[in-house]
């Protein structure tokens, strides 16, 4: 980001760079629309190549591709493009981990809505969209999550399921609240083939997440509970339940509700495990783990993004004996385990 | 902006970072309309405080302040912020290079418009907007611009007078092509007693030069021709014709027919002084120069960043004898002056 407090002379490059960094999204975006990466990969390397393959104006796709290749995602060598390491791996569709489809979420008119109204929530401290932004009842745009962000988070699922369950030797009853794409349960069901599990969502919602269970071989493992977490039966017993990118939604007497009917649904022993974007207390830094805050207040009626000291308080105050802070190296994640 | 193809391990935090971007547009924008870097130049350093000072919640405003943080616009110590130097400088309203009217015309609806639809342009190869996007007759985005974008260019205006009449000493006709807030066809005059400038552009747009005019006490010496400059007569016998960014609008061919008629209206001996975003021969570099054209590409029908080789070829098919390229630091634009 910048240190323009170190410089000698005041420069208004980075107001420049700031208000025009919507042209990033709008790239990136549009790149992603056209296959732009996709194109590359297959080996079509010059603007004219690459237009040709996605349909457009030559002279559009040598602007997008220079502007691309300023962002750090192409590189350029007299008038040949390349993709870039993150480029092949993350946005070009023949990669096993294309993440194109995430910004069908990320990108999405709902989430764009809200944050162009940022000043309208600052006055009123929380999202100024009807129907409390993103969270209400069965809004659709879970299902564009669920489709969306299902890619990205294959690989948090897997090092969360290694984390919590190493061994994965004995029977494991699981809670999956808010599951979306269902992948953190599904992730604990492929790890340990003892492990049962119980997915709550939105009805539509919960198709996805039954999609995923059957493609990942674990259907006759894998339950559903159609509903809100705040209103539904979970039922009792669980060693594990999931809250996975859920709890920043609300304010902390609502989570601390939503955390006393987990407590009560877990057995003796067990354990809640929270996936979460938590800064350090100055609550600035990691840099992109700490900028989550700006979209749960354009978004939510009073979401944030937790340090871990709040979060250890709501557990606490829940019933919980114990938190504990872990890192998820290389996302930009953390994990809060807490036992009951 | 990013080295990703020098590490080992893939990553998507860029992908986040750009598909995020947006917010940084968003939360600056939002800022400055809520007046925050001015609330705190006058002292107000604590989250409640500054809220209060701006008329927001308390909660919105920390959130705020705390993406500002990241994004290098502000520091923060314990829970007190601070400005930078360059938001003290460029965004506290009491700073006399105050800026902040600059997102008028940068984040205008109609310039976030053609972004909103870039797949679009780049398809097409120009802007999917109608009525040639921000170059139709008397598009008022232009009165934005004059008014929004005339503390920007107060420095640059001033560099350029100094570079092209550093003496000051002789008796100058000067023609300012679309010029806008009329700052540097002003700068000149300001520069040089002897400077007589004949302002062209909308009628609308030359109301806010003739304002600029009167404040900057050269009225006598400041005359408007109204229209477009492709239309309108020049007269003849200038010594100097300024075309400050206007010629990035147009393709080639338009803009040596503006040229031919540029070259006619100078006396022998006379230059036209161009001022530019001028990218290396690669496109891609210096980055925020070279960025520009992405711009172009979706708010005008043709208009690009043309590299001094382009810019140099247009002005000898147009008949100017030699043209040359100079820096204009700490700008991140460059001139060109071309002799007749």
């Amino acid at each position: 980001m910048s240190t323009s407090t170190a410089q000698q002379q005041p420069s208004p490059i980075l107001f420049f760079q700031t208000i025009n960094a919507h042209q990033r999204t709008e790239a990136l975006k549009a790149a992603i629309e056209l296959e732009v990466f996709t194109a590359i990969g297959e080996g079509n390397t010059t603007a004219g190549e690459i237009a040709k393959r996605c349909q457009t104006s030559e002279r559009g796709m040598r602007i997008l591709c220079d502007f691309l290749t300023i962002l750090g995602m192409l590189t350029k060598q007299g008038d040949r493009y390349a993709l870039t390491l993150d480029s092949a791996t993350f946005l070009d569709k023949h990669s096993p981990a294309y993440l194109g489809g995430a910004v069908e979420f990320l990108a999405s008119p709902e989430l764009l809505e809200g944050t162009r109204h940022l000043a309208d929530a600052v006055r009123k401290g929380g999202t100024p969209i009807e129907n409390e932004g993103t969270i209400g009842p069965d809004n659709p745009i879970w299902v564009k999550f669920a489709r969306g962000m299902a890619p990205m988070m294959q690989m948090p699922a897997q090092l969360i399921a290694k984390l919590v369950d190493p061994k994965a030797d004995r029977k494991l009853k699981i809670l999956d609240v808010a599951a979306g794409h269902g992948l953190f349960g599904i992730a604990f069901a492929k790890n340990n083939p003892q492990a049962e599990v119980t997915a709550v969502d939105w009805k539509a919602v919960l198709e996805v997440a039954k999609e995923n269970a059957r493609k990942a071989d674990v259907a006759d493992r894998h339950h559903t509970i159609e509903g809100s977490a705040f209103d539904v039966d979970f039922g009792s017993g669980y060693d594990l339940v999931l809250l996975t990118n859920f709890l920043h939604h609300f304010d902390p007497p609502t989570n601390e509700t939503l955390l006393r009917k987990v407590h009560a649904a877990l057995a003796d022993g067990g354990r809640a495990v929270t996936l979460e974007f938590v800064p350090n207390e100055d609550r600035v830094t990691p840099p992109d783990t700490a900028g989550f805050s700006l979209a749960m207040l354009s978004g939510t009626p009073n979401g944030d993004a937790y340090t871990f000291r709040e979060l250890e308080l709501m557990f606490a105050n829940a019933g919980f004996s114990r938190s504990t802070l872990h890192q998820l190296p290389p996302t930009i994640q953390q994990v809060i385990i807490s036992e009951k």
